[in-house]
């Protein structure tokens, strides 16, 4: 038998080709996996792309003709799409096959989906913490994990087998992997990651409400404030509405803090300020440290 | 007479030898500028250092003796400290010479120098975008200004000679120079660099509330969006208060969309919030290419 890099993996089907889905499968290639790695995607023309970059081996635009005899399937699209993908392909998976998903929400991904699983099919849900403000298949890379974290969150339906499996693969990838629940892990990144995102957006708004060419005069510290705005809308409105409460419990608190902060402002507490801004600047010095 | 590569100034003071004090010394060095470059600040050993690495020529540690016969000197330190470095050095200040500086906010430091500028003496107000988080001279580089802009904002006081001399020093460093009223340099500023600095601050405070350990989970939108946070409390302190009304002004209109978007949020209205995060997507392409 052919090697297959200590992947348990014979077949790998991946819903989604596009940075995250497209840097999966060339993970998987720099790995010298030689199982079969399938992508599953709407656009042909972009499939047929991953296929000539031999990011892929083959490709299928019908879900439930792609997943047929994988033993594990990728989902990589926006978090909307989980529900009616698992639905549609549900028929045709392999029994003992593993699901997993790269998506950045977990306690409603988990509960709309473990249901829906069949007999004999394990889900386990991931988090790869790596991504850019690209979402295409050209800007998948085979390092985009390499050195970043992953955050797997099994439930008590979760076997033991099936966790060890998929955190072996991140761990392949080079990245490091950390297990927390997906109540845990919602609550965690509303707060690092969803929220700020939504800061972003916002403050790309307020400043363009202001006057629409003023951005043209910003400097680097305000372009890498807001690259995060350039991320795709749609994913961020799917994980706005599936960690909804986490994420207005941190806005709230931001929003509470600016306010106290102005309050500083307006009464030319300049200590204050002051203590404020230094208690920022050696607490950002622990960030991304772990 | 020794070429002094199409600079005006035979001998160049610059109090306070940090980063831009330093890049603006070695974009000077790079010009093949061969008048002297006097470096004065208050840490001797950091001014040993400036002139060990060829940075700066000679160096004071007492401004009043430092600028003895400077034909230019540049103030690149704290805004704060600009009226106690004038008052001090002013009766050395030949007749003839040209200040400037290289201060974030402009209306406060016009109304304080002008007046205390010596008969024959220029002040003219300079503003380069370009730095980064750190402050030290050990970050300096020849090309931090190229390809970056200089905001010049004259007054009805300032000679159109002295102005045509700073805005050619900065065009010999690669900047692309841009005339503006102090006022309206401060208003644009607060907007796309001094509130969202504030807002990266006041986002790692938060989030430090919420837990003391989170950050370590932050990937690198959140390293991204908070890099600005490591930058000197003493130096944004002092922004802030040369700049509060324009700041708050700036940052209440965020607090404003900020608790828009919340409301979004809460309502449910998913499509609402697409539709915001699409315009700040669409905006934030014409970032910084002015």
């Amino acid at each position: 038998m052919k090697s297959r890099g200590n992947i348990d993996f014979r077949r790998i089907a991946i819903i989604g080709v596009g940075l995250i889905g497209g840097s999966f499968a060339l993970s998987l290639k720099k790995l010298g996996y030689s199982g079969r790695i399938i992508g599953i995607g709407r656009k042909k023309e972009n499939l047929l792309k991953a296929k000539d970059l031999g990011i892929i081996d083959d490709y299928f635009t019908a879900a439930l003709e792609g997943v047929k005899d994988a033993d594990l399937i990728v989902l990589s699209l926006p978090v909307g799409q989980f529900q009616k993908t698992l639905e549609e392909i549900r028929d045709n998976i392999k029994e003992g096959a593993i699901i997993t998903d790269v998506g950045s929400v977990k306690v409603n991904v988990v509960k709309m989906l473990e249901p829906l699983m069949p007999q004999g099919v394990s889900f386990v849900g991931g988090h790869p913490i790596a991504g850019k403000e690209s979402s295409g298949i050209i800007d998948a890379t085979a390092d985009l994990f390499t050195g970043a974290r992953c955050v797997i969150t099994p439930t008590s339906n979760t076997g033991q087998g099936a966790i060890e499996k998929i955190a072996n693969l991140w761990r392949l990838f080079g990245s490091k992997v950390l297990i927390m629940t997906p109540e845990e892990h919602d609550r965690i990144f509303a707060a690092v990651s969803h929220m700020p995102h939504v800061v972003a957006y916002t403050l790309v708004n307020t400043l363009l409400e202001l006057n629409k060419d003023i951005l043209k005069h910003s400097g680097p510290s305000l372009r890498d404030m807001t690259r995060v705005a350039m991320s795709s809308p749609e994913m961020w409105r799917d994980i706005c509405s599936s960690n909804k409460e986490n994420i207005i419990e941190s806005l709230s608190r931001l929003i509470s803090s600016l306010g106290h902060i102005k309050g500083l402002l307006e009464k030319s507490d300049w200590h204050g300020l002051e203590e404020e801004f230094k208690s920022a600047q050696k607490g950002r010095q622990g960030i991304g440290n772990l």
